[in-house]
């Protein structure tokens, strides 16, 4: 078990890697919570939410909206929530963000904690104090910045999950090697099998050692104005491609690193065979590296990607497998690297 | 002309008292920025709020929901905002309230300023960094704590009020002085005719009076887990009469800082001298001190108040003209007070 800790605007924050969801009680100090999570989570690990009011949100991306939120806020009420009260996100991302929100706007802000329970919720979610809700067509439009005070990755709350799912969660843990850990990356790469099948120590190993990589960005940047954008590499172009052609979340990343690799090699700024490195291990963890992708679409997503300022988007590009570096580029340069 | 710096988490915030709005673009170093503010005001004062977008909100209280944030998030984004846009609210509580909050939730977070035009918005929106929307029956449900970087209080904006208006920002400065201030309180006590004219000299004198009062409890604890609850003086009692009386904001809480003031008499704890120069200065200064109040509904309404904790509800009571504190009171030991 480790513990990280790190210290936002809103407060100091634990994350607890590798300990059980079952230690939430001592861990908050608290005997009761309210819990928002999702029927799936609900069916598979019911036991775990506590004996306090659950909150239900539906399944899938479309239901991360205002309204949804809306209806979190009248369960709040209803439980008699005020600020003292801890509000526990319990599921994957689309809950945390979900439960992130609702928590840190009704009365201004009740107490927070995670349990999540995907890998990219673990790896992605839970660190970071992004939390927010979709807006007309376009993510995470409306949201604010807060990181919650307490953070349980328990590994066993995995096994329930399909393999794409992994495989989704894993796109991020190449992501945070591929900006800043080169030793992660290589651990990825001798040990594919291993992560592959949740071997217990592979995931402690790999989940520390992202938000490692994201709790040192955010804390230099918690938000986003400078280098807590390399976060952002694949996802410029992944949240484009993830919108137009409806893959998860992962996926759409995996895409969106390779092509973020060729830009950077074709600007000479990143040697070939690393790019190289990167499409193979996306590969081998079976994420996509290769798609049809509607040009037209993508670009125009782009244009209203919400990191954009002026007529340039602030895309993330590697020097090298562990090091980035953050380039306005323009629509047509990126158009051209569509192609 | 006075300015007054405060740092809170969201960053520095600058107040200037005595400028004049037309000073935005220089003090803001924007030439463009998105207007959110009402149809009085943009009839009023057109002329000051930019060649850029102007988004109107519906008036009154019953216009301060979700709803209305929704519109303003579509006219963010139609108009084009990205995080570093500046959005002006412009207007009164009302309108500081919505832009505050669309603001800072709109891709997490814009860049925000106020120009208050009402006395009470100068005194009480423009500090503290409180903003929100109601939900159901409950005012203020939703929010975060966010201050806005700039804020201009032009005493010129004052001149086209209802006087009614400017009595209830009235209520506000002298609940400052009540609670931390009593040089201020005096000043109000001998300058009662001055005021009332909206002198320009007295006016910057007890808005940067009450702006200091509210800074320094502001910056010592943004977010109200301990002295700050002093500016909630009158409040606790003030909303509940404000929603089941439908009285303005500023008579509800002259109301609600009578009754107040009573309890601690009643338990020893303010002498009936200083209660007696609160009633009677409201009284000059045209403010409600008396009025015919339903228990039953107050005391509900208390019951929901979202500062409440348990079964109790900290209610801030004085020593003195000048010092207050803050004690936890039982929903009935209140119920007494308002017979």
């Amino acid at each position: 078990m480790k513990t990280l800790s790190l210290t936002g605007t809103s407060g100091p924050s634990r994350i607890v890697i590798g300990g059980t969801a079952r230690d939430l009680p001592s861990l908050a100090g608290v005997s009761k919570w309210i819990a928002i999570t999702d029927s799936n989570v609900r069916r598979l690990h019911g036991d775990l939410l506590g004996s306090g009011p659950v909150l239900e949100v539906g399944l899938g991306e479309e239901n991360k909206t205002l309204a949804t939120v809306e209806r979190l806020y009248e369960g709040l009420l209803d439980a008699g929530a005020d600020r003292s009260t801890l509000v526990v996100g319990f599921g994957g991302g689309i809950v945390c963000d979900l439960a992130g929100f609702a928590a840190s706007t009704f009365l201004r802000g009740t107490r927070l904690a995670f349990v999540p329970t995907t890998l990219l919720a673990q790896v992605d979610a839970s660190v970071g104090g992004k939390n927010g809700v979709n807006f007309r067509q376009y993510k995470n439009q409306v949201g604010v910045f807060r990181q919650p005070e307490l953070v349980i990755c328990d590994p066993s709350l995995l096994k329930t999950l399909p393999a794409r799912e992994i495989r989704c969660g894993l796109a991020e843990v190449v992501k945070a090697g591929a900006i800043a850990d080169e030793a992660l990356f290589a651990y990825l790469e001798s040990h594919v099998d291993d992560v592959l099948a949740l071997h217990p120590d592979a995931v402690e190993r790999i989940v520390a050692s992202a938000l490692e990589v994201k709790a040192a960005l955010v804390q230099a940047d918690e938000r986003e104005s400078g280098v807590r954008m390399k976060l952002n590499f694949g996802h410029t172009f992944g949240h484009a491609i993830e919108k137009t052609l409806k893959l998860p979340h992962g996926e759409a990343v995996s895409l969106g690193m390779v092509i973020a690799s060729e830009l950077a090699v074709a600007r000479g700024l990143l040697p070939r065979e690393h790019a190289g490195r990167i499409e193979k291990l996306l590969e081998r963890l079976g994420l996509p590296t290769r798609a049809k992708l509607d040009q037209a679409a993508i670009a125009d997503a782009l244009g209203k990607d919400k990191k954009r300022a002026g007529g340039t988007v602030n895309a993330v590009l590697l020097e090298a497998i562990g090091a980035a570096r953050i380039e306005p580029l323009s629509i047509e340069e990126i158009s051209g690297a569509l192609r």
